[in-house]
């Protein structure tokens, strides 16, 4: 049919496992009217927070809809994604055939082969020849995040460049690996915090492989976890003279607690994750006495409040990884060919909140227009 | 002996209970110097922190000095204090007999019949005649302390008056009540929490006492800590139109998680205490999805920082007091008369930390002197 372009999304009706509610959807899309764009997806990550919206336990909850045609009101699922743009209506200004493109905000549904926007709900990338899609597909939530709990949270124009430090743990994360590089850049120094592999030798290859990425000092939690681990700071640290002023905190409970405890006065700790579903406790001692000051960063939230600041800061990550300064993530790619079904499809998504992945679930497609 | 005062000081030369390790120092003071301020005590709080630094478990520890001619390095009690001047230096210039003064920084020491300080270490008292010695020597901790967490730790002023909420527990404490009478200057709606009394009637005597200081709603920590409380909260706030925007926590533990649920998304909770003893335990959606910030605030440091803002902020709540516009914390007075012994003092000291003390211990005294 002319002008018409088959599309497939990965869409959800009601709460739930992503293996039992998520289902793919066939529809067809129109040539674009007036600033509406059609896209081609590149490539789409699978973060936990994608799991934790279909599930339902996310406070950001995408409307249900019947837009694409699902028998019942659905939404596509995925929260960001590198899109091709294939064609684009008569009105849109910014927009050529071939650019890529990310969506603006969170919530509009990545996990879908093609997709039509309006053009106002996208973000050109600028210079893209520098660029793979993984990299543009990666950018908009773990990164941004990294850079704004790093930029924001503390004084951050007056810290000594080479003499303070960043304590974070998650740090084999994406936003993790995010901070390393960023830290590097701007001359923080970054004492990590990982979980123990399961032998020695993966727990040794992991720090080497956050070393090279720039990371000061990487410790496991349970070295974290001893007595002795004061020392370690103090030595690290030079008896403080070399403040640790900011703690990025995506696991709560004892591990958040233990990393506010290597705080300077006046610091900060942000959460931003809860892997370990344990509520951060606060010593009040350290409320009152350290005056520490505890804070939470939610990158859809932020980016929806800050939409100028948000784009700069994508344009800022990208530059670096053009120049080869922010290295891609590990990644377990699963290609979505135009014939894969929807349950193999929904597998790939279940997998994502196991956290020893490999690397971060990417869907990419390379399939044509059918 | 001519030009010198006799003095008594309750001393400490070791960490411990007050009832084991105060003393009554009994020495001279010379005829003032120079700058030097010859002062009489007026009236002298026992606040918890002066208790918690005899036990050497508070941060601030006053230097042990044999200044006053002790056989052991010491340190004398108390930190605030509303004192008479009786003789002042040649080149005292902003004092005279007769002025009423306190001490610019805590530490210095304030349970004690009479000191010679510096001119440079005293804040004078404008106007004093409106003033009982009361309220000038207990206006420096519990007062400032609420007056600043309520200006300094939201968006005070974007607050809409008569519109917006601020929750606190230990609403029946020095500072509770010191910030319920604020509110009610300032426009803020107070939900205050207290603990059960012994008996209902004493409950509901409490309530009562607290709502004709201002308070717009007092409940107690059983009646928060029930599911129905959710209830309570949306009607007091009229289902949320009128937000809580500001916690003070002096508790900790699970009264100030009940607290930080009832808070509007972008609101502030200020630890200032722990009387639980337990930590303040923070679920992490509260703090990246509601975009909650915990702090803490320590009225010493916070003075010591801000020495201008504090007289200041002193000044302004002495104004209230004068226009009766803020009202004297209830007191359990202990008389120092000159020959009282030292255990007598340090039984009353050892009975600040009860927590039901019909009212806050003060030291007045009246001899002359000796």
């Amino acid at each position: 049919m002319y002008g018409y372009t088959q599309a497939k999304a990965l869409v959800y009706s009601k709460y739930g496992e992503p293996k039992d509610v998520l289902s793919l959807h066939k529809h067809s899309i129109s040539a674009p009217h007036g600033t509406q764009v059609n896209l081609r997806l590149l490539t789409a990550p699978m973060n936990p927070a994608d799991v934790n919206q279909i599930q339902g336990v996310y406070p950001s909850k995408p409307p249900f809809q019947t837009l694409l045609g699902t028998a019942e009101p659905s939404a596509v699922g995925g929260n960001e994604g590198a899109f091709e743009v294939i064609a684009t209506g008569a009105n849109v200004k910014t927009l050529t055939k071939g650019d890529w493109v990310i969506m603006r905000r969170t919530g509009l549904g990545t996990w879908r082969t093609h997709a039509q926007l309006d053009e106002s709900q996208l973000i050109r990338i600028e210079n893209k020849d520098g660029l793979t899609p993984l990299q543009v597909g990666t950018v908009s939530v773990n990164p941004v995040t990294a850079y704004r709990m790093i930029r924001d949270f503390c004084e951050w124009d007056w810290m000594r460049a080479g003499e303070e430090w960043m304590i974070q743990n998650g740090a084999n994360s994406g936003v993790g690996r995010a901070a390393i590089q960023l830290c590097r850049e701007w001359g923080i120094k970054s004492l990590n915090v990982v979980r123990e592999r399961k032998t020695h030798e993966e727990t040794e290859a992991l720090k080497k492989e956050l070393k090279e990425l720039g990371a000061t000092a990487v410790v496991t939690e349970g070295e974290m976890m001893t007595s002795g681990f004061k020392d370690t700071v103090a030595e690290l640290t030079r008896q403080g003279r070399e403040p640790i002023r900011l703690a990025l905190n995506c696991v709560g409970g004892k591990n958040a607690t233990a990393m506010a405890k290597t705080l300077a006065p006046d610091s900060h700790m942000v959460t931003y994750g809860a892997m370990s579903k344990q509520p951060v406790a606060l010593p009040s001692g350290l409320l009152i006495f350290k005056n520490l000051s505890f804070d939470g960063f939610w990158v859809s939230r932020w980016g929806d409040k800050n939409p100028v600041l948000k784009e700069n800061t994508i344009n800022d990550v990208l530059q670096m990884t053009r120049s080869g300064r922010f290295k891609d993530i590990p990644v377990d790619k699963v290609e979505w060919k135009w014939n894969l079904e929807g349950p193999q499809l929904a597998e790939a998504v279940q997998g994502t909140l196991g956290g020893y992945r490999s690397g971060k679930g990417v869907f990419t497609f390379t399939g044509g227009d059918e």
